[in-house]
């Protein structure tokens, strides 16, 4: 099954979307023009730091995959953008992070004011942009994404007890966290499409959306720093609790468990102590039980798009899956 | 003219609102409704230091003012006090108080995180319950409110400057961040009304609005801490610079001038500083001329009403611009 075949690249599975997406980018650009100098500067620098459009990407290749030709879609494409960067500025003054793919935050750069200001005011740039296209359809999902995405947050915030935090729990957070907004991605894309492909694409974005947070928790126990723009560990370190480390606690000794509970009980806890609990959750098969979860989301995903006809755009989708999993940033 | 009278108190000009008043609270509820503990937990309080419901009034009078019977009225009304809920929510922990109205703040009960996200809850579910409506109407009226209000906050950022802070300036200010949602509040009530008097409403609610911004700030000249719920001189505190220093400066002389170059230089001022301030402003007319400019815009908002047809509830509209001149508090 495609999912299974070898690394797929982002760059590659953008090529054929190139033009589009640099539309999407400039509607990105014309939604947040502000002639407010503090405004400017913000965005300047949040589109230096830029992400690499993947939710524009599946929203545009949904678009096409159900036959559209829906001429709002790089404008839906670029909301979509617009509430994930407000997210991100959001959740990096929520957990002071400095670092955000390498740059600096705006929350390090500027102040914890200023980002949370300028998150409100993407995502109310975001709700005017959504109230022109004179539709309420795409508010109805985006709106709900947005929600659900706030009570993941809030599960996060809670998520500090290792002992107490069941991969149950885990689902619910990364499904309100990360697959909600996939999942809305692929859904407004498909919004002229007959409703059952709708609902498959939205089902398709949800169980991608679950595979690429699990993907990048694993990440944060298996990647390089200079791979991924962060110190492995980080997680840890912040003690934040993720499917690694719920598998693998029930199968580890007392030693490697109370080596764990040590590490949550340290407010900064030493590299040597974050070493140490990486391995013991690599030793207690964390990292498979969560790779082998990956995959079978990934799998998921790929069945929902048997309900499609076969086109370059499904193709793609399934590729996608495959850059999800395969993926090493 | 009626915007010269007595005090007028709120609760009586809510009197003849009741039973709708307590739909509008039964729709907060409703909408705010959440099976997550921590969100219930912060609700509770947020409707514990629940506000004073001016917003829905003016709604309610603005929509019976216009002989509608616009059943959607009560919800609408929850919306906009629910949108107001989440802007004092990221105003407090943009500001770190921590206290709003005699009561701890989330930020303060909570924590900084729990505020970032519960506004964005808050925030959200306003958006969801208004695409229930099945009308882009009052999003799109909304939607640019929310906007202009973070556009505010990002003015109050910068406004830290005493000797380079303009009147013009306050202008933009105060309407961003307060004008708007009460005009954005009887633009909503009226939606149904005919254009010219919806467009009346509008502008009434933006005098209104800024004329209550004035008065704001001179109540942290004037006012006592047992009346207002905040310490007399609390903006200065923070440095924050309002009409009535606007317009004293140009008229101190250089020891009362840098006595205020002074206070905003020091990071924590002391009481002395700030009552030495509080005497120089007001020695200078910098409260009389605040107090004027108010009762200017009372009489602007007081001449919209003019385009409605006599009423009750335009009596009332003329009544609340009383009450927003004349309280205390």
């Amino acid at each position: 099954m495609s999912s299974r075949t070898a690394p797929v690249s982002l760059a590659e599975l953008q090529r054929p979307l190139r033009t589009r997406l640099d539309r999407v980018q400039q509607e990105l650009r014309r939604i947040v023009e502000a002639d407010f100098p503090l405004i400017a500067q913000v965005n300047a620098h949040l589109f230096q730091m830029q992400g690499k459009l993947f939710r524009p990407t599946l929203l545009l290749l949904a678009a096409e995959a159900t036959g559209g030709t829906d001429p709002r879609a790089p404008t839906l494409a670029a909301v979509v953008e617009l509430i994930h960067l407000a997210t991100l500025v959001h959740d990096d003054s929520v957990d002071h992070s400095v670092l955000r793919r390498g740059m600096p935050t705006i929350n390090a750069l500027f102040s914890h004011q200023v980002s949370v200001i300028m998150g409100d005011y993407l995502y109310s740039r975001a709700v005017i942009e959504l109230v022109r296209l004179d539709d309420l359809e795409p508010l109805r999902v985006l709106g709900r994404v947005t929600n659900e995405m706030t009570v993941g947050e809030m599960r996060q915030l809670l998520a500090h007890e290792p002992l107490d935090f069941s991969e149950q729990e885990y689902d619910l957070l990364i499904r309100a966290k990360t697959a909600s907004l996939l999942s809305g991605a692929c859904e407004v894309g498909a919004l002229r499409a007959p409703p059952p492909e709708r609902a498959a694409l939205r089902r398709y974005g949800e169980a991608l959306g679950m595979a690429f947070q699990i993907v990048d928790d694993l990440l944060d126990y298996e990647g390089d720093a200079t791979v991924t723009g962060k110190p492995t560990g980080s997680d840890l370190r912040e003690h934040k609790v993720t499917l690694p480390l719920i598998a693998s606690l029930p199968r580890m000794g007392t030693a490697e468990r109370s080596e764990v509970e040590g590490l949550m009980r340290t407010p900064e806890p030493s590299d040597a102590q974050i070493q140490g609990v990486i391995a013991a959750v690599g030793d207690a098969g964390g990292l498979d039980y969560a790779r082998e979860r990956a995959q079978r989301l990934a799998d998921q995903a790929d069945a929902e798009l048997d309900a499609l006809a076969p086109s370059a755009a499904r193709d793609a989708l399934r590729a996608s899956i495959a850059y999800v999993v395969e993926r090493r940033r």
